[in-house]
């Protein structure tokens, strides 16, 4: 039986406690970061708080006996300030309070100091969910980059998408099956294999007809890709 | 029964050949656009070839009776140059030639000079799949140039993403389920709603240790839609 306590208030750590909570071996509570010095002692700390605070937050766990860990993509392990041992626990997806989560499908981004500690934060990963990846504070801001490319800024370009058809009185609808194609295309091709289109195929005239129905800024963005995809044809 | 030929070697030809062989009621034959003046009239031509070619092939039609359509979702119905009745037959989704093709899941576009037309075109995309819309030239073109932002740029999102992964050594498929996510994500939520990460929060603090790990053309595009992200922010 593994015990452990989640620390903080928001999604991530609603969905973890949740998930935790109907875990075989487990005996999770769940501790409002304020009142972090009455608690009984766990085995294990989950710290699901904004990334500004998981510095002040560990240095108020006084255990020596606990591993401590983040759910930062973005913050290193050596942010966290407790006195004993230190790990990190990032999932990869992005939480919403009213959505159900399926945790086999999210990876678990795990880190420690050493192997015995990373190997606890599998058995409790596993607990909950199957994909599990040993992950490195250099590589986790990475892959943290990476992330804000395939999600934020793809989310964008469905943005725009969808303000041309609002502005051209098309409904947005006719294009979500080409969303979920692209998506699912490259969980067996590369994106440069998937690569299709007149900017991959250098179609001056097409690339003209489509700039002269933007907006300034949707040129801007629409340049600077083509040029982008070009590029990249190039050092292939 | 709707007699049928279709024109063309490529992707489109042969998915559609293979779909509406299958299709009750229609009656198609496929037609090499070299050989057009020998072949037995039809009701409806396809002309599934690519965009600098719809001109000139229609031309060769002499059939007045036939209503003669192209696949193309940047030209326009007036490049159409038979003497008879025009339309568009226009399948808003990415073909390769190996991969299965679901019918019941592409938007047909379609297009004509009257409402006959029309209702006979719908016919001819009920008769393999499910979803019809009556889309214009104009909104076709617009459509297209949405097409492009949601498909191809979002592909090369997914590719910048990729290049992050392995300059600094983690797996790409840490991402594959994120990708999936935030394409499903936008069937019950708008792009505006589903908007999250550094940029819509505006923290600073991340984008800056976002930048530096990017090579100067990652940075360029970085901070354009971090830009543009946040200008959208401010109009609502």
């Amino acid at each position: 039986m593994i015990s452990l306590g989640i620390i903080g208030q928001g999604n991530v750590a609603h969905h973890l406690y949740k998930a935790f909570n109907k875990a075989k071996n487990i005996d999770v509570i769940k501790i409002n970061s304020r009142k972090l010095t009455y608690i009984t002692e766990v085995d294990i700390y989950i710290i699901a708080v904004s990334d500004d605070a998981i510095t002040t937050v560990s240095s108020k766990i006084n255990s020596k006996k606990a591993l401590v860990t983040h759910t930062s993509g973005s913050v290193s392990l050596n942010s966290l300030k407790n006195n004993g041992r230190k790990g990190v626990f990032y999932l990869l997806q992005s939480f919403s309070k009213n959505q159900e989560v399926n945790f086999d499908e999210i990876p678990f981004c795990l880190e420690a100091e050493n192997k015995k500690d990373l190997k606890l934060l599998e058995s409790l990963a596993e607990s909950i969910g199957e994909k599990v990846y040993y992950i490195n504070s250099d590589q986790r801001k990475s892959l943290h980059a990476a992330a804000v490319f395939v999600n934020n800024f793809t989310n964008h370009m469905y943005k725009i998408g969808s303000d041309i058809c609002k502005e051209h009185q098309v409904p947005f609808e006719v294009l979500q099956p080409l969303i979920k194609e692209t998506a699912l295309k490259i969980s067996n091709l590369s994106p440069e294999k998937a690569q299709t289109g007149p900017a991959k195929r250098n179609d001056l005239q097409t690339i003209k007809n489509h700039l002269e129905l933007l907006t300034k800024e949707q040129q801007e963005i629409y340049k600077l890709i083509t040029k982008s995809i070009q590029n990249n044809g190039k050092e292939l």
